[in-house]
């Protein structure tokens, strides 16, 4: 396919959408970013429909341009960009199963040296995707969340998307003195629901504390948290608004506007981002379709800060 | 809670709602039918959802009345019924073992000696339901359904919703003699895609047959194929077209109207109708809430002919 | 306003909406036709919304056009018609009092001569309307409907939308021995809840009596009954497929098609019509507008009758 | 019914839903806080369907939890809590005689001692509340609304959902110093509309104030306010913006994020809340379900601190 | 792209859609038969958006499988096929200049030696597909359709959605000899609306008369019509009533149910189809997507016969 | 019609709706200030369906009532205001000639010595309003939107939706030095996308810089730009967020809240507004109809200054 990221070569409703316009293929080996779809929700513990999320997240992409104008960046111009299609799943019906089948895939997205950049998918993806990344060398995390998602067993499974990160630290791929967990809130069922995090050294940075710290001393301490070492950014849609992002499994009222998720993920320029993705959007719950629009928009920032920390990379 | 299927009593939307507004009891040992749900969608192999079913079943059932206009039967004169709750999952992230969850509830209903009416959840709920019901002898089954569910493997799993029949049939809890599958339709993706359904003697009864059959025509093949035995009536709602039923997991178009589902169903009035489910309602995909509407009113319409058998069994 | 009933003068969605796009006017003296929203939905007795149906049935008629194709009835060509504005409650808090209010407009409509077209509004309506068109020597009606409507009491009023033509024939304004009520279904409360219908000569045509009867049958039953006399064509929306019509307030499936209510229309020409609505249109329950323009297309239906009888009395 | 306050216990899509996932019970003597539903709108002006609000609340706090995290707050922990079903009204179709009805219901919770948290339902039912629970000695209130509802006489009636506190300060059973209304705003019809909040010394804290002054200085006025004394909580989901609550019947824009909706309950710690209500919820207006879930999390933030006053008062 | 007719190889809901799930590719060497999108509404004269066709088309054409169940028809057996992106417009603010610009794009389609099947779209794209494959030979047509479409000038063009068979017939591209209108219905705006249609020999068969005709007479007379030249089918949704299809920019309730639909397409098996389309799904107006999954059930039929064509004229 | 802009008159869903119920009226002499549809959306270059725009508002424009809350204004006491319909286009498909009709409606308001407020339509209408009102002095304008819509030739046109201001500077109707637009955001095509805006001396206020300046500078920049001069106000929906405003053509993630957009707009009090407008509001993108409520809703802040403004006028 041809490039279409410029969107003044055709109109934005043509074609067969790929995420952010760009060209899909199949040839890894030209690549420093990888764009990638998930379409997996195996993982959810109330309302499924993440697995419909990459398809929709693709279609609404559409709607991206080349350049942030907040900032300036336009990520093809700093690193080379493709969609790649998706991490999809063979046999969905055993959780831990289905997980070693996208590990296996970013695995080799890892061994080809990509940046991955994906589209959930309910939040339990991440693990395999860190256990890829952070094989060699734990990464960080800057994870932007209603839920710290480090609860334990529940429902009889270890690996529901109420636990990845748990399990990434106990694996050794996430290193937790380095992630930073913001817009945590919402009702609990126990509680130290969230112990783990707080035991292990992650930052908890809760949504009823941000008012009070004001939006720019949560970005910079979650700059400080995660230093200069290679780290991975999670967006779980579910950290903004309902209002803003009602698409999605487990929406919690009191969270951040899509403008101040937009200001903290422009706030990690610079930092060594090496991987990200956007999950838990579900169509299903979305009439508008809006969320799979903000899953996009938030998916293109991304996008500006891993280009820009990409090109560093490669200049040093 | 008080009975409140005389919709006299009270207005439609007040209250908790149950399944055909009747009395909810977690006490068995008065009842001769009992109304259940099975909030499990674990084995759809394309759009999740159908675990909201029993939720929004029950909500739209408030709209059912006490009798039949059209064939007079009360089913509340003939049966002692309740709803008596959800066979829900604990574990629901292996697919066999949330089956076998379900299977240990019918037992205890059937050990109860309860006539099971079920609201889905997906089809391959009904596999575990058989297995409680057709221990001693098989069971005939009337099921209509766009879909033969006689499939084999598929997504690396024996027991996704397309395959319970031919596992019921394995496992010698279905007789397939004494069974009929009326409405299948769509492409396929092999020729030979319901082979078992022919090679073990099911009669199938293609959607693209009826306009030459007649459903009077359709009706009599049914009650002559289950004949006298003991009978389970599965409708999968994807039977209907979906026009009327948007909110399924895998719509066919050219499928039954309601009215022809409803005369169907009235059809087997004599029938020995020993458990029955209405399947595969997805409310999330039901944007005006009419087809958990159109799943309660299917329910009641066996309901009717399965209080019917009930009286007639118990006159014996 | 300028004449809009020939579509060609402008595109459909432009300006202020009216019914069937008719001039609207508020000066009745040259007119025949009248084309009146009621918007009031105090009567109902499980889920509102009629009040809103008059303006989103003005809406949707734009799509109306000036001749009917199967017919070949223009009935701007027949009568002189115009949309006259609402018939609205100043005081909805009490429903007698409010049916008082609607019966007073209707008065000075049946003064004037007028031949008033209505958009409900529940099906209560229909009792004030009667009353003004009946005063003098009874009307037969032509019902369309899922239920008869001559219920008794319920949730203490004997004026809800389940009871007006008990009420009207109690009152003397409608001849139950010229009135058939075709479509009636669903589940009952009560086995004699329509055995007013019954007692006082009513024909009641049931829907699962229309598949054996074939709807020309129907038709020259309905004929039969109403004969030369004066009659009113009351059309409830629910007589059709929740599939065709979600929007309403006891939606019944098994109803009619689309296609069906317009034959059984269309079957009346001939027939003295003097007065008709379309009742239960409840938008908030429409996701896609759809059911009021169904409204909108029965109501141009019941109009080229009703232009038919119109001319034929101009011209005796 | 079991306790499933703990969501541990089994998914949140499961089982027949009560408010809070509190158990349901008939049996009020061991209770001090009562869950209840009012399925009423006849007192509407404008878009009807909140009678359907108390059932939709109930399905969507399956999304609440235990305990919560903002505050620490365990409700169930300070007091003992159950859903005690509907002050359904017999006889809807007269407003007063409705009121009585719904007065009489709480009449009884008062006599029995609870404290009742209440979904509506439109804001008139607060009425026949208040006089139950200020019979004795007048409430204050802490009213969070886009509308002060202090009007008079409309559309013929007295007991409209725009007038419910000038009928109860007249009464004599709520406190008009005692009284704040936050978040007024949106056009209104004459200069002098709240004269009577402002002639008997309600303190009335418009929206468009409220940048100015900031959420903590409303906070503290409301407190200083009410003071020690018994305080009622009213809140009418329309004071929150559309976009967070669409579902209602007299959506105004420029309100509270819901969010400061949260902070504006928990800002209440300490006051002595003897009731509470979340009214106005619409769900045929709530395309995504999203308003009623803002409903339930809304009333958890009004439980906590009520329980908190529970608590207080049985310790001292 | 790798090939996924055979839906076996992935779950419905994963991978960039294409049409039918065929390959895409912009090599059209080795290729009998082409889907080819057209996203372009700018000749709708009232509801636009079917520009956005034919990427939800792609969408929902996911749930398509290899094989036809009802004729065992299996076209990727019969003929090479592939997905090969849209023929869309760079400049749609003038509509002949888009028309020009899709018809260079079929030229190119029609040189090539391929038989396209198109999903629109408005229906004015049709006059450019029919300037290209009737150049040299008028083609004859079975159109499926409330409209006609052989109306003239209409807001100041002649190039409308409701008039391009006039201007097929008069530019000679167009055999009206060897038309057939199926479906047709709605109020017109001039009694001689379709004129042209009956001045130059087509076949307009009305839905009225198709309950008295019976399908199969339909079928044959089409078949009749058409003879054994070159056929082209072109099937506005709007031909299915809005019960079954209601994102369409100009519905008609009283339309062909989604069988009768099916049931025309298959009736064609052995005309020598040269071409086709579905057009007018606006998914704007959709809110369930079904309109466009039978937009794609609808292309599958049509695939169906014109892969039975290709290859009977490839045996020749 | 009579005057309902006294909603104590009539309930808010009755009647036919007109803007900001104000009577409808095509006497144009005594009138100050028109407001008017522009039901036209041939310029957008993505989703269409603005052109439903002015129908939903006038029907959601009910909701209004006769005095802002917040600054005390009540139009009808400053201006003589009357709805007079649609400033519709007879031939919508050549972009440039649509533009000249509806600019020749204009021509006739400006002579007639009227104030319009529009209710679009997409933005390019906004193009021949300038002409009309820029003709003999340019107008000074306060844009409120997403876009600066000062771009270049786009899909073969000088005159898409995204152009106007451009087009509104060169043919000498609007004065730069004298224009602000405000609420700038999103990704860009290019660098220098607004380059036009900035060599021309237009003040750009980028979304991104609100937050440091404050929405207090923000409005005083807003006056200081404008000045004493005659000013237009152009308001794109698509400058508020998606979430309060998910119906319209090219949404934006990270935009003004409602809150905002209504203060920004009272800031303007003292302004010499001539002319204004909302746009962009698309109905078919906008499941619950709140952005068309929101246009009402901006349309009335509007037209309160704008009345303030033609009595100061009056009074000079």
């Amino acid at each position: 396919m041809t490039d279409k990221t410029d969107t003044l070569s055709q109109p934005r409703y043509v074609g067969i959408p790929t995420l952010m316009r760009a060209p899909f293929t199949e040839n890894w080996s030209e690549l420093e970013i990888a764009l990638i779809g998930v379409p997996f929700d195996g993982g959810v513990t109330n309302r499924p429909g993440a697995r419909h999320g990459p398809r929709e997240i693709r279609n609404q992409s559409s709607m991206m341009r080349r350049i942030n104008q907040a900032t300036g960046v336009c990520p093809t111009e700093l690193a080379r960009i493709a969609d790649i299609g998706d991490a999809w799943v063979e046999k969905p019906f055993r959780l831990e199963d289905a997980h070693a089948e996208i590990g296996a895939f970013y695995d080799r997205v890892a061994a080809a040296g990509l940046v991955p950049l994906s589209a959930g998918g309910d939040h339990s993806v991440t693990l395999p995707i860190l256990r890829a990344l952070g094989r060699e060398r734990p990464v960080g995390m800057v994870q932007i969340d209603a839920h710290c998602d480090t609860g334990d067993d529940y429902l009889g499974s270890r690996f529901h998307h109420g636990a990845p990160f748990r399990r990434a630290v106990e694996e050794g791929v996430l290193d937790p003195a380095r992630t930073v967990q913001i817009g945590i809130r919402g009702a609990i069922t126990e509680r130290d629901v969230w112990a783990f995090s707080h035991q292990n050294g992650m930052r908890v940075i809760y949504m009823h504390d941000i008012p009070c710290m004001g939006l720019e001393a949560v970005i910079a301490e979650a700059r400080r948290v995660v230093g200069d070492g290679p780290t991975y950014v999670s967006f779980d849609i579910d950290a903004v608004d309902p209002a803003f992002a009602p698409g999605t499994g487990t929406p919690e009222f009191g969270g951040l506007t899509a403008f101040e998720a937009q200001r903290l993920i422009r706030g990690l320029s610079g930092v060594d981002v090496v991987g990200g993705d956007v999950v838990e959007v579900s169509p299903p719950f979305d009439p508008s379709g809006n969320t799979a629009l903000l899953g996009a928009t938030l998916m293109f920032e991304i996008l500006c800060v891993m280009a820009e920390a990409a090109a560093k990379r490669q200049g040093e």
